[in-house]
């Protein structure tokens, strides 16, 4: 058989698929905010996608707006939830993933699929691991 | 004049005092979880360290601890803020910081001198900026 050499290929860059968590504490539009927030203190974690009976995201609660919701005196989680979520795809770069939460100030992108159903979560924390061993 | 080559020196890691934040939001223990949930939402950060008459340190506040008095109906700071509070020193490194970080699961360090006093606070995302410069 003809020996053909590999075709070089540059290391590819991870992807958000290679790093993210799968197993996604979610939460629905209808629970209150004392929920949220027991969940939050439960799985220790400060960003939980808000989903519909499909899967797909409705929005995003952070412990960041549970403070918010003690600030303003809000009562219901459609009050302080971000509707307008921020996500990324599983095949983009974890470079894309960083560049993204930067330009919005945020720390945790819900992956979703092309139907917008959540497949996953990174955070900020999760590609602090992949940068700091490439340093 | 005799020309003796530079020593040869790695480039030296970025030090927790070339990125750290130095005017910090603080809040003192007397205060109400509701003053330190507005301080949170108006300065838009996510951790307040907590400081005496002095400027040393006994304690950090996060939007999470917040989200823990709801879960949990605590109603005064000091029963929500974490006083074994985990520093660094502005001279140490940053890969230190991001290491110390790692281990406690946490996501910011208030930075501290010889005395215990607050002199600035460095931030995960702080340190993905350095270490995506670097990549
Ligand atoms: C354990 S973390 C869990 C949330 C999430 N994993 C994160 O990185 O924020 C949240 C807790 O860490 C505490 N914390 C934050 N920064 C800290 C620090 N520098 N030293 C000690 N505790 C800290 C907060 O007060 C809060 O109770």
């Amino acid at each position: 058989r003809e020996f053909r050499p590999m075709p070089y290929r540059p290391p590819s860059l991870p992807r958000v698929r290679d790093i993210m968590t799968e197993s996604v504490v979610t939460a629905s539009p209808d629970e209150s905010i004392e929920d949220v927030a027991r969940r939050l203190i439960e799985k220790e974690i400060n960003h939980i996608p808000v989903v519909d009976e499909e899967g797909r995201i409705v929005g995003i609660v952070t412990s960041w707006d549970i403070a918010a919701a003690v600030a303003e005196g809000k009562r219901r989680l459609k009050d302080i939830m971000t509707e307008d979520v921020i996500t990324i795809r599983p095949h983009e770069s974890v470079d894309e993933a960083l560049r993204r939460m930067d330009r919005h100030n945020i720390s945790c992108l819900p992956v979703v699929d092309g139907e917008n159903r959540v497949v996953g979560i990174v955070t900020r924390t999760d590609i602090t691991e992949v940068l700091r061993r490439r340093g």
